[in-house]
């Protein structure tokens, strides 16, 4: 098959498409913070991140300002975590399958991964209890809304009974929101930290509803595990860059955030749309997580599908995908696949789909 | 003595003064770069930073592209050399004393910090060698130009021998070197990197010659060394802040920098001759080194002054002193002072040695 000459279609990262960017408003953003309130933006500032932004954000999620640490990236604040909550050889409970980046940051310090079974609506809670009377994990890291990368959205009730389980073992929840916002349909579910305030960090960021190159994630952390987390933040770079967080603020405090997510719920509806109804015409029999936000579906193949051999092989059928097995803390997933929606236009996503179907239909042992 | 009403002469931090910060081009840096850029410095990017400014860098210092990682601070590289080159328990070499915030990530990871006694030329030779008979460090961190905080610089001389051990004994140099571009007076004295490139990490940053709010920070990295740091940006933060990194590479590129350094010498040579001044009239009996250019003079009182009694109560005399002790791996500093001269106004220097001198006068055992 000779398909060297046809540009691939990317289902690897989850990226916001480029037209997804207000760079205009951006701009002109940065030169209003920058005329008003450079001295301050360029100079060395406060460890936890420009002041009026961290407001801004406590406002907006009903904390107190002392709640409230910007970072470069929600990413890094895993290293927080590990550093602050973990110690090698303790056991972390991640979904499974759970953000690749997450678990290879958990670890890399050493601990011990654990991945609780994810279904349709959150994690096993059977299986949960199970693994609970074996090791209690220090931290449970969850996406709880349109997980990546399965696009799973966990339910009120297992929200309700994960918590539970959180008091009585006496550990804490790290809940990772970067697509909450992005809703396409349904109703919102109460965050996590809603439910349960001091066992639980929620690390958002605005890398999906306005910017990544920005890189300003932020967590909302209980307030006896604040001032550790806050020293932290200054002994690792004595503060967080300051002129991006500035053109933040200066966007969100002139109402601009939320008239930005309505236009990306425009842009990506449609796309997760177009995604389904390709996968309903093309991979007939198969089942995939239908989502109700966010920027990914997934599928897994049934085992009668060389799983590994399509991953290997996908440049030959014209589409790139990421390495299942990435996404599974003990590395079985070669069946799993992501596919990001964010990025491709509709007519990219029918394309990418059949070729994705064609490659199925080549690896069936 | 009751001198509530003085404002107090800050001599901690040693920031840019506020007139050092070029904002009206940062300004128009900006708008060009994001005008140009905008969806590539907005979006998700690679993970050792913007690529026309890891290619500027690499041009300045005569490194190659590969050999260049720009991060969200020079700060943070530690926490990176912590992670890949230190185990705790393993022992690291500082100067003594040396930048405090350095001691403090060292010895956050566990490490053994040893410090070899600095002399007005760079460390104590003999020491060094003495201590290298007793344990072999994983790295040698040395600040050699107008050290923080002493003002020292490292002769020539003695750099060829600390990098003759460092192939003797086979331990790499953590280069830092944030004031190197500031020299008012001398000549500029070869890099550790210049004189053993494959055993040296040169780590600088644009905070003192351009703006430290913008925390970008860069290192030039021995080749053998480079693909692991490039991961470890990767896995910490996916990728440094960019818009920044743009505003800063249409600054050097427009050749805006080599001027603002001329003009920041402009700024700071007289504020340092007024430090020189006034420490040689207020202090008389008193040593003092007399750095060639950077941002800090240093003293250290003789015995029978109580230092620490001096910098416990000296907004007392209508001054703020930095705790002598947070610079000496050992924490036995009470009576070294650090005397930060660059946001001050020659002026004010003046009225802070005067007053610091009072200090000191009341203190004497």
């Amino acid at each position: 098959m000779n398909q060297e000459s046809t540009k691939p279609i990317l289902f690897t990262r989850g990226n916001p498409a480029e037209e997804a960017l207000p760079i205009a408003d951006l701009i002109n953003c940065a030169n209003l913070a920058f005329q008003r309130e450079g001295k301050i933006l360029f100079q060395y500032g406060h460890y936890s991140g420009y002041g009026p932004l961290r407001e801004w954000i406590a406002q907006r999620f009903g904390v107190k300002y002392e709640q409230v640490l910007i970072g470069n990236s929600s990413m890094e604040f895993f290293t927080f975590v590990a550093a602050l909550m973990v110690r090698p050889g303790d056991t972390v409970y991640v979904e499974c399958p759970s953000y690749d980046r997450a678990i290879t940051a958990m670890k890399r310090i050493g601990s011990n991964v654990v991945g609780i079974p994810l279904e349709k609506d959150g994690v096993n809670i059977d299986m949960l209890k199970k693994e609970l009377k074996r090791s209690v994990p220090k931290i449970f890291y969850i996406i709880p809304d349109f997980q990546n990368p399965s696009g799973v959205t966990t339910c009120l009730e297992k929200r309700r009974e994960v918590t539970h389980l959180a008091q009585e073992y006496g550990f804490y929840i790290v809940e990772d929101s970067p697509y909450r916002h992005l809703r396409y349909r349904g109703k919102d579910v109460p965050t996590f930290r809603e439910l349960l305030p001091d066992q639980v960090l929620h690390i958002s960021s605005f890398s999906k509803i306005l910017s990544p190159g920005i890189r300003i994630g932020f967590v909302l952390l209980p307030m006896d595990l604040a001032p550790r987390f806050h020293k932290w933040s200054e002994d690792t770079y004595i503060h967080p860059v300051l002129p991006t967080e500035g053109i933040v603020n200066e966007y969100c405090r002139k109402g601009l955030l939320d008239p930005n997510i309505e236009r990306l719920k425009g842009l990506y509806r449609p796309r997760m749309e177009a995604m389904l109804e390709a996968l309903a015409e093309n991979l007939k029999g198969a089942e995939w997580i239908e989502p109700d936000g966010g920027f990914f579906i997934s599928t897994t193949l049934p085992e009668k599908i060389d799983g590994h051999a399509i991953w290997k092989s996908c440049r030959d059928f014209g589409i790139v995908l990421t390495d299942g097995r990435g996404f599974f803390p003990d590395g079985k997933g070669e069946n799993f696949i992501r596919l990001p929606f964010s990025a491709l236009l509709p007519q990219e996503i029918e394309e990418g789909i059949r070729r994705l179907a064609k490659a199925i239909g080549h690896y069936r042992k």
